[in-house]
């Protein structure tokens, strides 16, 4: 089947979603980014594995009922024949589904926008892989969502300038507390699948929030890292998956790292920070306070860049919709990643690539991802021992 | 005329605009505040004075060429004869021209959301204060959007519920730096017509940003100012209306305030900040940092107050879309004041009022800021006399 | 009788204390700082009133028993009578204390350090003015001790280079919570004095703590306040003097600012800050992060200079101890004063003057301080008419 | 030889100083410290290894010309024989020097006052414990300041309470950016000494603010390290020991932790934090806003407890000398030690203990510290094997 896509299509692009149904919240984050910038429009969904909940899911959201569908498969096949069939798909289930979900559509023409992390494991992850070199015709974005935030795109942009220098330390960390206790038993829904590892895969915390942290320090250094050491921990009684992993990493550059996630860290809500020094100046951001960043050169007065402020550079104005002090938030973030990749779709319609400046996560930092997992567990289960990347 | 809303409307809110064409912010903003939790459709618009620039805005937005209009009186006209003609307009033009418009669509029966301040002069506000006394069947919200933030409300309630003591001191400020210089006279049009008072009335940055802390101070406090006394200065040589304002405020309670509005403050984005104090505790709030309240109840530990967190009320919670640690911005408070009249829209389609705890701000409000508007002025006029309100 | 300072004196600045017993809090503080730099040795005081406390507390703090005063008038007399006798005395008294003690000193030929404010009311304060015009080889200092903050010092610096431009706003705040009920009836002995007329003098919060505000605003900003409207209010039942006071003010070079002072503003410790703006940039310094001092150059990325750190410029280092990021805290802010005030008395002994960056506040800073009160308390009983400073 | 306590001594401690002439750092802080509560008189000092340089800076410093010494040997000869001779020692000597004086002056029964870490290596500090434990009439302490801070004390004592239950992640940081360049290189006397492995010992920055987290992570938590797996690194081209060092910690009770420090993180003065993390709350601490802690009850509104605000506790309380808003900073923490130690020298006198709460620290601490550098320089050198300790 070919692409669905094409200079048949212009308009807003026309938007499935599998999973993401009532109770979920990352669906309904999916939605908010999609709608931000009127780029693209709801239209199909398989909102939910329950045939019931997708009925209902799908019919609050208002889609036509015909394109209602129970299951992924159906929906695949059914929008792939339709004249007006979606163009792109957004893919918010529990994370072993994933795989199966992209490679149903992908193999229908139909481009596909993946929460994170890719896969269920290294095997399922490499599948879609192999099966993305194959169809080069389909987009295919994984959203970090973090790497959308404009403050993050200047911090990259300012590393690959120099204004660092060389860089040599870079750390990581996101703690939450949201699993402090064993909500997982108590019906959290949320909580129930990110706790059992054949819906979630080998990572617990670690695959959940570490791998953004991770993707967020390889894509703002810009480094190659290259093998890691890792002590996951799992302090809540009766809980299989990690939820607290201490991490230290080594970059191919000598640069070195460490990275702590976590979910039983009382008092954070969503602490996800980077910080990354070199031989001239440092940056610090924190997610909670994402219009903000710090560069601090070595020898100079420290200084706060604002997003839309002065210091704000080029690569932070793209995404930036309102003037500075008008604090724009995890939406507007999130979104930048959807309108990156509405860019690259419209792009494709003509056979182009989008604006080289489109940045948004792939398939690449999927399989990343899933390997800085996959090391995380193998070199804690080995006490520790450094472990290549 | 009767009222366009009634029970054959159903789904999405059809949205118009006036004003807001390219180049202009607030436009934008309303439509991402339209746009954000999915209520409505932007359908028209007139949304130039020019006719060229109307045109290629309303293009630019994939607005139907027919209803692209000209002029605000041919739209209100056209939309009212259309069978799926708007249910609500939004008004987004330079000051002086926000009554005409409104009353224009008032009289065609179709619901307002005006941008602040409401009108050149206290005399527009009130004509349109009486037409909307007679029209009772129509919505009028003015957009003081700070008021919408969560936090916002969970400041109100606290205070309604008693948890401050009696209410002593109110702080609002207002500080921005964008006019440190004469940029309207460098060709900046956000400038240009604000420093104009044939356009932006007589209060230049006391009408602009000034009216926002005061209707903040009004809506957390729930005080009833009584008079106050201003000192109005324009720093910027050729500049005709006040670019800072000093003003002292007492409420009928007996409390006291202070406001201080600038945009001639540098280092200052945004600063909006409200601070009360009771007999019992305190509050406060800084809008570039709007997850945020600080709870200092009188001899107690400081207590950081988050949206979604613990602690976070049901007034605060009503307006929250995603979990604490994923910050909400400018654009999401901007968004529940659209949510809170699509509830109101919705509710009056079946002759219903909505939930009592929708609290967007409307015609008293606006009456309001242009009673404060003109007390400042006229006291400052008068060398700081205490001036009722 | 000449002073007693001379050639003939060398070594550590024999000092005494007229009040400051125990339970005194700004006793300890003149301690405190005194003992700092090693420039002085505390060998006489009159303490207390009440002779037993005189003994008891002189005892406490390991002074020779012939040193220990019931009065200050014997203590003046006697010690200007010893060989070794003290070369200076701090006056740490309630307000209405202040001059009385000063002058029996002054006439003695011996240095006076006095706390704030200077008197009890105008006429004292010119008293002592004319007694120091006769006596100009008397240092009188008065402390004023948030002028010694080594930022504070930059920040006067900067402005006065010029690195501001022309200032056209200055905001004074000085928030406390202490006073927010009634615990000048609870026998808190801090509080008791402050309340009563008698000896506080006419000034409650304002004289307190809104002098200390006020002074900082002049000495930073280098303005001559010209005239100000206040609006003074006495919050808890049965208080008589001010506890919360709103004020304006305008300068002499057109520039407008506002100060409040407060001591019944819950979740406030010591919020002293001040903010100025001009024409090309603005400062900001909170007394409570002390090392701190933004600045913020108009259309440039915003900075935090740190005492001790880069960006720190002479004037704060003459001030400085330790690196940055070794905190010095509010002890050392007013050993600055007393650290200046050494300086002085040795550059006297040999009739010399110290180095021309010796700024401690002296009688000028304390008749423009009584005059800040008087004009507050005649604006806000006259309806807050402009009333000249 | 007796120890040179006892019941004939009183009044202030006479105090002797090795090491901290002229272009010291961390002698004047010791002096700064000493003189905070007027408990200590600094009478002798042998204040560095050159002759000239020790007679100038003792006289600079005011010492009786006959109690300047060149060298510690004959000075703690001198001391002990003299009937006024000193009853305590403070060594702020470079590293290699701290044992040989600390043994000079415990044989001659004077007590010790030892900067940190305390020796050059294990073996030094071993000979100095046996000597310690032979001896136990001499007190020894070891200046871990930052454990002097109030609120540091207040956090340990929250823990020891069960306020954050069962403890599970400890996360410590100290990050600098001094050594950034290769200062030692250039005439930087502070970094010359610390860069050279002679004089500082195996570790470079693990051993000389590595160990100051290390110190407050087991001085908070009350946990006993178990094992430690470590990653050093020396970024500055030509620098032999560590500018920057990674550690995964474990301790005893199942807990885990991380530590990080570095002397090249650019915009980082003095940046030493500690977050701690149990199943009911968690506390972080920065040693840069040393006033304030944060507190986060799980499932509860986030609190700022300030020193001597309302939340403060006993433990800090002691500690403390002015009301909370004014704050105290590095030198106040530093005396906090001084003042202890006087504590139980005052007690010794009499040949008793001082109040259980006097916690300064002590051999064990230095041993503590020693064996955590050892254990990080072997686990680096055996790539990350975990090392116990």
């Amino acid at each position: 089947m070919t692409v669905r896509t094409g200079n048949k299509r212009s308009g807003r692009i026309k938007l499935g979603m599998v999973g993401g149904g009532e109770g979920s919240f990352i669906g309904a984050v999916h939605r908010f980014a999609a709608r931000m910038d009127d780029q693209y429009e709801l239209v199909a969904g398989a909102l939910a594995s329950d045939a019931a909940r997708a009925q209902s899911s799908g019919k609050a959201l208002g889609l036509a009922p015909e394109r209602i569908y129970d299951n992924f498969v159906s929906m695949a096949q059914a929008e792939a024949a339709r004249p007006d069939g979606i163009e792109a798909v957004a893919i918010v289930t529990p994370n072993h589904m994933h795989v199966p979900v992209a490679q149903a559509f992908i193999e229908a023409g139909i481009h596909v926008i993946c929460d994170k992390p890719l896969a269920l494991d290294m095997k399922q992850a490499r599948q879609l892989e192999k099966q993305l070199a194959r169809r080069k015709d389909v987009i295919f974005a994984l959203t970090h969502n973090y790497s959308g935030y404009p403050m993050i795109r200047q911090a990259r942009a300012m590393v690959a300038a120099g204004e660092l220098g060389d860089i040599r330390v870079v750390q990581g960390e996101y703690p939450q507390d949201w699993l402090t206790t064993d909500v997982e038993r108590s019906g959290q829904k949320q909580a129930q699948w990110r706790a059992d590892p054949a819906r979630a895969g080998a990572g617990g915390c670690i695959g959940d929030i570490g791998t953004h942290a991770y993707q967020l320090m390889c894509f703002v250094s810009g480094l190659q890292p290259k093998e890691l050491s890792a002590d996951l921990a799992s302090f809540v009684k009766g809980r299989v998956l990690d939820d607290n992993a201490h991490v230290m990493l080594r970059f191919d550059n000598g640069a070195k790292g460490m990275l702590w996630a976590s979910q039983v860290a009382p008092g954070h809500e969503n602490g996800l920070q980077i910080r990354i020094y070199g031989s001239k100046g440092g940056l610090q951001w924190r997610q909670e306070e994402p219009n903000h960043l710090w560069f601090t050169p070595y020898g100079e007065p420290k200084r706060l860049l604002t997003r839309g402020g002065a210091g704000a550079s080029a690569a932070a104005n793209r995404l930036t919709r309102i003037p500075s002090g008008h604090p724009e938030g995890y939406l507007e973030g999130f979104a930048n990643i959807y309108s990156e990749v509405a860019a690259a779709i419209i792009a494709a319609r003509k056979h182009r690539r989008p604006d080289r400046q489109v940045t948004f996560p792939s398939i690449a930092d999927g399989i990343a991802g899933m390997s800085f997992i996959q090391a995380c567990v193998k070199s804690s289960a080995g006490n520790g021992r450094w472990t290549k990347l």
